[in-house]
């Protein structure tokens, strides 16, 4: 594993190029960063979770027909992933009003918007990731016209289904964070959803209590990070076995054996 | 003029009930702000300048067939306009990199931009003014998508035009902001242009040295502000009977004698 080439290292994964052309190894650590990284801490075992989670979703989303980059998961930490050129935009999809709009446009949190809202914010960490429109992406040509439209198309579709998919398991979608990349083919490229979904880009509120089970716990100084997250993966029933501990334990146990665990 | 109803006061500018129904007047101060209202101070004839400059171009754009409130120039601080509801979206189109997207997008100020953006900006001062899309626009019903669809159409005819008009007094329109009102008539309402055009709301460099010839003189304390607005009017041809500090004494000698100046 060490000898693998490491391609980048973000806030919360790492990348590594992979076992064919055109694949990349995607690696979940436990780092979480927030407020553009001002805050940064450690959530055990994080990792672990987000890549069962995000696997559990890409592989639904790829079932009705949203093309991801999503290959496989390798094992506890790694999923194998198409490799992409990132659009340089997150795409954020609000449902209710919480976190930075709350702010921006003096909402109340937990105010159902009248209507779903994307955003679009250019990713650079040095500019604090600013809040761009279409016009912004098309002057400066991170994405064409028409993919834009292409990636518009898939959030709304992805919402819809993601709040179902949470729905079913007591969890209101507040909002959710997306990135999409170019694949390519000869000189002909498509938009395709990358990176991940998991507790660390969305929000994520128990239906019935409110409770936060997302990234805001560690934001916000809530506690139970692990816990919350844990509970989001044994609700999609990703942890048939027991509790987040036993999987910790596992996890610890093999890198500590210096395996490779799958 | 102490009788008429007083029906607003914003930072450059005071409405009064007009003389008939559906009419507004619109005065024009001196004073001037910036930074949301963090920096006051004034800047003496602006108004004057700005109630001729403003005249001046929403009478051309009319010719073009953009509809405006504009109605007729009343006195030397005085416009009569249609009275509108103010859409609450400030509108602001750029043609080169300056003040808030170059700090917000890391561009260096001056750079051309490959294409015509617009912006948009919720009108409220209490929030600051926060950038917003069509999105937000049309969640929160601050506009419909057809009105937007207006509102965009003519904003960009309206920066074409600018864009020649101020070529040929020798001056780059680098940005400006435009407001525009929902006009009633009965149950139907359309679009029109309203607030002002003037070196208060745009980026203004001379052609030659790029020397700034708008509020930005303000803004960054470079002084200079009257001649500055000034220059902007006798390049148009509006003060030919000599400079400013005429037109400032005739105002003050108005005033003293507590008559309307026409």
């Amino acid at each position: 594993m060490s000898r693998r080439r490491q391609i980048y290292e973000g806030k919360a994964k790492i990348l590594y190029e992979g076992p064919e052309p055109g694949t990349i190894i995607q690696y979940f650590k436990d780092d979480a960063t927030a407020f553009n990284a001002q805050k940064k801490g450690t959530i055990n075992g994080k990792g672990v979770l987000n890549n069962r989670i995000s696997e559990h979703i890409f592989t639904l989303l790829g079932q009705i027909g949203i093309p991801t980059h999503f290959i496989r998961r390798l094992n506890m930490r790694e999923q194998l992933v198409r490799q992409v050129e990132i659009i340089p935009v997150e795409v954020v999809v609000r449902n209710v009003a919480a976190g930075s709009i709350s702010k921006r446009l003096g909402i109340e949190e937990g105010t159902p918007l009248p209507r779903t809202i994307l955003e679009y914010y250019y990713k650079d960490d040095a500019l604090g990731d600013p809040m761009i429109t279409d016009e912004h992406i098309a002057c400066f040509g991170w994405a064409t016209q028409e993919e834009m439209h292409d990636v518009a198309d898939m959030a709304i579709r992805i919402n819809d289904f993601m709040c179902g998919l949470f729905a079913g398991v007591g969890i209101r979608l507040i909002d959710f964070k997306l990135e999409f990349g170019r694949l390519w083919d000869g000189d002909y490229s498509r938009i395709i959803l990358a990176d991940e979904i998991s507790p660390d880009g969305c929000r994520l509120w128990d239906s019935t209590t409110n409770e936060k089970l997302d990234k805001d716990r560690f934001r916000r100084d809530l506690g139970g990070e692990v816990e919350a997250y844990q509970e989001v993966a044994r609700r999609f029933g990703l942890l048939p076995e027991g509790s987040v501990s036993t999987v910790l334990d596992l996890d610890e146990h093999r890198k500590a054996r210096g395996k490779k665990d799958s």
